[in-house]
Formats: structure tokens, sequence, C-alpha cells
């Protein structure tokens, strides 16, 4: 038996056993296989931070693995459950919009995509609750996954899975205007500004919450501890950080907050 | 060999590398195990909370599984370490109620049961510190299980395992009264009252803390987001939850809080 | 292929992907490793912390295990990234300090030690970020290590790896004068004071923020709830502790502060 990896997204804190619960449940079906927790403090029922979270790390994984997504407010409800495959890597989870920035990706890398409404409960579990999907549907169809079942056999065909309303970047006169888009755990925040778009763009400045820095640097020791910098993360977006500090507090910024880069 | 998994439940937080010491153990006699996380945010020397997450978790794990809880407040004193075979499941940890209601689960349903004191060294590590069994006594006997080393190798018998006191719900005139029993990370409350014992009823009410509730529904997004609502939940109790909020903060809620459930 | 353990340390916190996105990494060159999170909230930046954590785990790990931690402000600067095989464990990680108390127990028991400035990029990932060396340069070393790749083939051995410079216990008249290195999710105070350096001594009184402990007890339960106690920790280290309580706010101690140990 081939290894796999399955990886778990969730809302669900770390201090109830569900997603422990989720484990046993995929390794009864796929012993085989190892499960990484990609991150259970996914803000309650907040759909957009779960889909950066996923679009951050599925692409990293081994060809073949498996991605379960939790973030399930309809469970339930009429909402659908979804497989889908987005070239190599695998998602499993309610269609609620979780998918949208890992399908967007994939489809600006041309990768083949299929995308399958889970409705045939022979890979389920025999009894399906109200409330935890998680447990009853996504953790078996993703184990059946992982040992090789076919996804035409798990359900029928869709191209019309819920995507997440998304704002883009705009043009400015000379430069773009964005916005935050997520805040880590050093206080760094996350834009939707991409590297590619400030390409050859000479002396910028950078205007967030009435504060301006000036140029980017390429990381965070190039400048004293303290200093308010500007930076392409490691996921090719621009950045705003505090050496050695928390660029949140200092700049009171939250998620959605307008962030704009210009020529000087 | 076949693989195996070991679930681990502590209340060591997840800032140390105590837990991680317990896998490195574990691994050096059963390298082909699994290794799960159940929670290491029980509440410190909280036994009941050990023990309820124990209990909404362990059957789902593959035959064979062996969980280790390690709530441990009379570490190196006289208190026993055991383990149990519950039916196709194995618990490891110390002799102080923790294994209550997963023992009790396993008599409900009728699985042969069979506990040892452990007493015989020679599947401990060589020092045994007076403060960390988990790492010296639970963790290497847990891997031998998993290697298959049979029960009573492990130690003598024992019938007389510690048993929290437990406060069952009582039957009302024309209802039952019972009590939240676990608040889980969305502000949930869980309760002690089951889903059978509400069959039949009609038109029930359901007061606690002074608020009531209007009957049952099937989930959270049966109602607008807000408001305060009655289920059954994953494992099949009553619980209270406000749809996309939290219960817990709104009804002022804690654990042994009195709930009632009363046919209108 | 034998299976093999890779743990992970770092200041990334829990609720982003980067930890997950490592894993993906390592599984994609060696899919049959085990991982185990050692922890992931060390204080941002804190290496000293992190040192204390890895130097409390690594040697309890199988033979070949491969340690890699990630605190690492000076990443994408010119602080070299290293590798370091200390007896039968292995160190992957940015060479400033990280590595200080682990290679100090190497050097104290013994153990062969080589270490490897890790400069053949034929071992990284292909495109290196400035700020998540975890991700492009440590991960797939670690995997390459865990598959088998030699030392001397990821770059060039070196012997003059940065040392955090350490506050030592001294010698006083009766006995020793030591300080808080660390304070654990319980609240309890681990010190630099060993077993080893208290033997012998009688009637010990132990000070530590204007409070005098008398003697050592063998473990918590051998006194009543709410004492201040002192015991030797499941490291070897003299430690301060509330039984069921928390002896950091009780004392409002912090690291740093000094602990004095004398014979009566």
């Amino acid at each position: 038996m081939s290894l796999k990896t399955i990886s778990i997204t969730t809302d669900f804190g770390l201090q109830e056993a569900n997603v422990a619960v989720m484990k046993g449940v995929i390794w009864r079906i796929a012993p085989q296989v190892d499960i990484a927790d990609l991150s259970h403090l996914i803000a309650a029922q907040n759909i957009l931070e779960g889909a950066i979270v996923l679009n951050h790390a599925i692409f990293y994984f081994p060809p073949g693995s498996v991605h379960i997504g939790v973030i399930d407010p309809g469970v339930g409800t009429s909402r659908r459950p979804i497989a889908a495959r987005l070239g190599d890597q695998f998602f499993v989870g309610p269609d609620n919009g979780l998918i949208t920035l890992i399908l967007e990706q994939a489809e600006d890398r041309g990768f083949p995509i299929e995308i399958i409404h889970l409705n045939n409960p022979h890979f389920w579990l025999p009894e399906i609750s109200a409330v935890f999907h998680g447990r009853d549907i996504f953790s078996p169809v993703a184990a059946h996954i992982a040992n090789g079942v076919p996804m035409h056999e798990l359900g029928v065909p869709i191209s019309d899975p819920i995507r997440l309303p998304l704002t883009r970047p705009e043009r400015l006169g000379k430069g773009w205007r964005g916005q935050v888009m997520h805040v880590d755990h050093f206080g760094n925040l996350g834009t939707n500004l991409e590297a590619k778009q400030l390409q050859g763009m000479q002396n910028i400045k950078i205007l967030l919450n009435e504060k301006i820095i000036d140029g980017l640097v390429r990381t965070f020791g190039d400048r004293p501890s303290g200093s308010l910098i500007a930076l392409i993360d490691s996921s090719g977006y621009l950045a705003i950080s505090i050496v050695n500090g928390d660029a949140q507090s200092y700049l009171k910024a939250k998620v959605g907050d307008i962030i704009e880069v210009e020529e000087g």
C-alpha cells in the first residue's frame, strides 16, 4: 500500500476531541495514511480565513494528498458536500466557498480540475449526524480517496461550486490599491498585492493606516529591531511587519484595511 | 508489522515538549505506530474533563488502538497505574477516575473488559521519575500493547478501578433535570441528557439559567444567526447553542448548571 | 525503507499553515517519516526558550531522529543554516544559538559530534525565499538526512557554532545560587540547579522572591493542595511548584529570577 497524506483544517479549536475523532475515522478506513493538522484555530465560521490557510499550504504536499476543510456553518442544511481534484491535490469539504482560493490557484496554473457533489452515501459512515459532517462524510470520503477510489464513484460532477466574493487589487495612477487579507501569529499583515504587480516599480511608497513605508526590504534582519518594514512574504505577497515586533498592534490594523503602493 | 494507533490526552498544554517526549519514547519501542493528539488543553488536574474528551473519541478509533490519558495530580503517590481493554480499544493511565466514562460506555455496550494494575516494571523505562509517569510508565506500556504484549504480562488483574461520582439526570413530572457537563470551543453547552431520554416528548420546553427554549432543531442552519437553540449534538446528547455565536457567554453558563426539559 | 522520525520546534504559533507546509515538503522527499510537533508556542524570537525545549526532548527520540528548530529572527541574513549530528540524534536549523543546550548535553555525555554549515543548495527547494528557510532549506535537508544522505554532502564542517551566553549556578558558602530558566504550562518554575548539585545537602532551605521553602518533596501529592513545594522535576532540575496551583502567579516569578539553596 502506498503512503498517502491527509491534512485537516477546521475552526474546532484544540480543546475537544473532534479532530482526533476524524483521525480515528480516517485510520479505520485507510490505516496507512499520515495525517497533518493544517490549522484548527481558524476563527469560528470564518470561511475566508480557512480558504487563505488552505491556499498557503496544499500545493506543497505530496502528489495525491487529500485536504479536508471543515469550516461549515451550514452543516446539515442543503449546502452540498463536495470533493475536488485540483491538479495532483484533492479537497474534501462543504460547498460554501472554502475551495475558492485553491480552485483559483489551480485554474491560474492550468491544472486539471474535477469537482464532485458527494451524494453517494456508500462512502460515508453508516449514521450521519446533522451537525458533524467532518466525522461522518468528509473524513471517510477523504480516506477512500487516499485508498484510490475514483472521484466519479463518490457522486456526480458539478461545475458551479460556491465562490467567495473577493476584493481584487485596483490599479491606481502610479500604483495599486489592495487590502489586508490576513494577520499572522507574529502580527505580520498579509495583503492581496502580489510581488509580480510591484515588479518594475521605482522608489515605492506604501501607505497603510496613515503610516508611510519607504521601499521594500528583502528580510527582517535588514532593518534594526522595531522598524516598520514592507517585504514580500513566503507566499509571494506584499506584507507589512515590524522587525521582532507586532505590526498589527502598532498600526491597529485588521483584515480589510486598505493599503496603497505608489511610485515615489 | 501491522500499523497501530496510539492517542494521547493530557493537561500539559502545548508549550512544552512533554507530549513530544512521550512520542519519542513510544516510537523507540513501537516505530510503526501512528500517534494522534486527542487534547492537551484539558484544564489542569480536571479529571472529569479528560474523561469526557476520551469518551467522545476512543470508540471511533481502529481496533487495537491504545489511548493514553495523563491527567494525573496523584503522580508518584500510591495511586495505581492501570491499563484496560474495553472491547477493541485500550486505555493506559492513572487509576484516578479518568477511565470512568469509557468504562461505563463499554459496560453499557456489553464489551469484554479487562483491567490491569501495572506493576511489572519490565515494561517501563529503566528510571522512573516521581513526577512524569506519562513518559516513564504509560508511554512505554502503551507502545508494548501496540506491539502485541498481552495484558496479563503487564501486571495483575483488578476489578475496582476508581470511578468519578457522576450526577445522573433525574426524572421530573413531565420531563428531566440534567446538567451542563462540558463547554466546547464555540461556547456550545453539552449536557448529560441523552437523545433517547427525550424521545416521544411533545412540545418540549428547555429551561437553563432563566432562559426558555422552545423545541429542538436539527442543526444550526435551521435558525437565523444569533438564535438560541437546542439540538442533539454529534455525541447524542442535548446541547444548547447560539447559531454562529457563543451560548456560554450569552447564558453565563458553566459546567454544573441545571438544565430542565419538560413537555409543554 | 526504515521508519524515521522528524520533530519540529518553532515560534510560528498554531493558527497559520507554516508548520503544515514544512510537513508537506518533508513528506514529498521522505514519505516514510513520522513527524512530531515539539512545540510551536515558543515565544516569538526567543532562542533560549527554544533551546530549552529541544534539550528536554531530543534524546528521548529513536536513533536517527532529526530535529528541526526554527526560531530564526535572522532568516535571510548572513547567519548560517546548520545541521548537526549529536550522538544518534540530528539537529537542523539556524546558527543562532538554538543548538546551545543540546550541543552541551552531547558534549557532557561524550557523544560524537559533527556540525555542518549547510551550503549545498542541491538539497534545498529550488526557490529560496528570504523569509522562510524552515520550508525552503531546513525541511528538505531534514528529509534528506532521514533518507540517509551523509552529513558531509550537505555542506562543509564547522567547529564554531554560535552559543548562547548562559548564566551558570554559583557556589555559595553552604549552597548554590541559580535562576529560574523556564515557566511551564502549570506555572511550575524550572531552574538551572541540578539534582546532583543538591546531593548530600542537609536540611536545605530554598529562597525565591522572599519566600522560603523548607526541604524537597518527592512529588506533588506529598503535600496538601495549595502548598508551595520544591522538588526535582522530570528533567533532573530543581523546580518550584504549588500543589494543584500556579507557582508563577503566587510568587510573581519570571525567567531570570534568582533562587538560592542553602543548608539550614
